[in-house]
């Protein structure tokens, strides 16, 4: 077992803490006070920020440039299948070397781990500051997104972030993010004629009009990658009529596809070709063809760099692990703070988040404390 | 007006009588038991056949040959929208000259006039008979079918038979229907693997298959058209997966297609190509495809003949119209009578049928009288 310094914070004793608030969003169930009670007790100001029913949080020590940045979610997703859990998802246990809770990846656990390595430091060339929210894994409009307007307005400025999510693969250090795709939804609804099966001339389908615009939507190759980024990809979410009446031709029909794209493309020229795709479908037809599209992020990329080097060193020191700087996966809030700042997220092992049994080995939170704490010692000797 | 002789039943009387009892599909309402007593009281023998809830009724009057059936249903579509209605739809209602209600043309109009028609004639060099059902509207499980096949079981000979459903198109006489195209319905499931849109490589996603498996399927065209049948036409009729989840790569996705086919075509050809087409995508693209094909009928024709000239020269003494043999619409009792003998189907202006204020010209109700009374004579002549 790794050595943990006298006097500093043990950040298993803090996860466990954490998991133990059910903070299932947009419920805090108390997770923001204990953060806030523990980043005081380091000399930290903190500023709650409450968005509807969303606590958010913003802790900041020291005045000095530059402003390393935590940020991170205290909200966790449901437990699922309760009796699939070896132990109460809301009571973190330890057996056998494994600490098994609700949020112990994602990521109570990597809030901890930054906690714990930011309390061997008394003070730093620069500053340290969190951005905690509640509101991650829900709709997250009140959370990440309005903070990061609030700090805009104020004037606050951060020069660097960490995402503590857990990017890691098999082991830990394996795989950094150092960008996101994009994604766009988009619901597209044909309105046609209701009609008889006997009588189609009289009637318009618009079943096979959304088939074409489905398949035509679909069969693009949108590029071959980016990058560091996958290629884009197109996926058909769902396709919907509802027409219980077996000689029935139905006046509607609806779909919708999500786009995960790379920095070739942007939401709004996505749109567009949905949008020109759809005119086309709608003249050739006769249909009457609606769509509405939402961008929930644009792809973003942090270039390789001074910044992306700091972590890549520490978890080569601590880990002995060549760290993948990968865009792969879902959005995180990443995508909200790009606008303030370079932004990395580096943290556990995630293959059980979001599953039942959500586990991460106690070694890997000490080792990710020390490597947490070799990248802030690394972080103030590049850029203060 | 046309006159009517002395003494016989007025299909006017009748059909209010039949109307003002609300028998929508199953429900009978006593329209049975009206049917059976003026048709004893013209003397035919009845025999009841009731499967499950439905009441069905066989009459007969004569044992000579040929016997010549009436078919039809004392079953209506519910009323709909009420206040569409300009009078009580289960309370017929003369006003200028037009007999309204549920109805009055599919087919109780049809019935009463085929009876008063009946009711000229103190007896024929041959039979009279009729097949009338509670259950033409609705699932058509206990009614025409259950009783073709009692009366085959019984050895029971029908030599021709004239469905009274509302063939007219513009005036009366104008169309009478000598076939009817077939019907298939196949429902068609993909089963994929369910994932998150961000590793689409770790899914199997049902839509695109589907969407290909309906484009191939309503892209074939099926046949151009056969002797006096319109096309094959296909409709895809629903296309279902409800999935709320705009991150989600569903598991599952469903759609159904109607196929109307002309005898060029079998259900059976028709099935065997659509599970075909469903193995192939499957193969293609590795998900499980499951088809359900329910064959509701087969396509027939009643050939040009002494039959058909019967039904036409009757419109055409009468009327003064050319009937059209035609094949159009959807499916009718006469799918099943065809197994017992030649069947064409003629009645009154069907423009209203189905719809609020179903209604008929009082004169039509006399002419198609007339039309029947010379059909049933000119039958005698050419086939007693
Ligand atoms: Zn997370
Ligand atoms: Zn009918």
């Amino acid at each position: 077992m790794t050595n943990i310094p006298e006097n500093t914070l043990d950040p298993v004793e803090l996860t466990k803490a954490l998991i133990n608030h059910p903070s299932v969003t947009p419920v805090d169930a108390g997770a923001m006070d204990r953060v806030q009670q523990t980043l005081e007790s380091l000399g930290f100001a903190c500023e709650r920020l409450k968005f509807r029913e969303i606590e958010n949080l913003y802790a900041r020590r020291g005045t000095a440039s530059p402003n390393l940045c935590f940020a991170g979610h205290t909200d966790v997703v449901p437990e699922g299948a309760l009796d699939g859990w070896r132990s109460d998802p809301f009571a973190a246990t330890i057996e056998n070397g494994v600490l098994t809770g609700r949020g112990a990846v994602d990521m109570k656990g990597g809030i901890a781990a930054w906690i714990a390595a930011v309390s061997r430091f008394d003070n730093v060339p620069g500053s340290l500051s969190f951005l905690i929210t509640g509101d991650e894994e829900g709709e997250a409009l009140d959370g990440t997104k309005k903070v990061v307007e609030h700090l805009r307005q104020t004037g606050e400025v951060i020069d660097h972030c960490i995402v503590g999510e857990p990017t890691s693969s098999a082991v830990l250090g394996d795989m950094i993010k150092v960008g996101r795709r994009g994604s766009i939804n988009a619901t597209i609804t044909v309105t046609g004629k209701q009609g008889h099966v006997a009588y189609p001339q009289r009637a318009l389908n618009p079943i096979p009009v959304l088939v074409a615009v489905m398949a035509e939507l679909d069969g693009r190759v949108l590029d071959e990658g980016y990058e560091r980024f996958l290629p884009s990809n197109l996926e058909i979410t769902t396709f919907d009529v509802a027409n219980k009446t077996t000689n029935l031709i139905p006046q509607t029909a609806s779909g919708r596809i999500n786009i995960r794209f790379n920095p070739t493309h942007s939401g709004a020229s996505l749109q567009a070709w949905i949008e020109e795709v759809c005119a086309r479908h709608a003249e050739r037809s006769g249909a009457v063809i609606e769509v509405k599209a939402a961008i929930s992020g644009e792809a973003f990329l942090t270039e390789a760099g001074p910044f992306v080097d700091v972590i890549q060193n520490a978890i080569l020191d601590v880990l002995k692990v060549e760290a993948d700087p990968s865009t792969t996966g879902g959005t995180s809030d990443a995508r909200f703070i790009r606008a303030l700042c370079p932004v990395v997220e580096f943290g556990l092992v995630g293959q059980t988040m979001h599953q039942v049994n959500e586990a991460t080995p106690v070694q890997d939170l000490y080792a990710l404390t020390e490597a947490y704490t070799a990248l802030i010692s690394k972080y103030f000797k590049v850029f203060a």
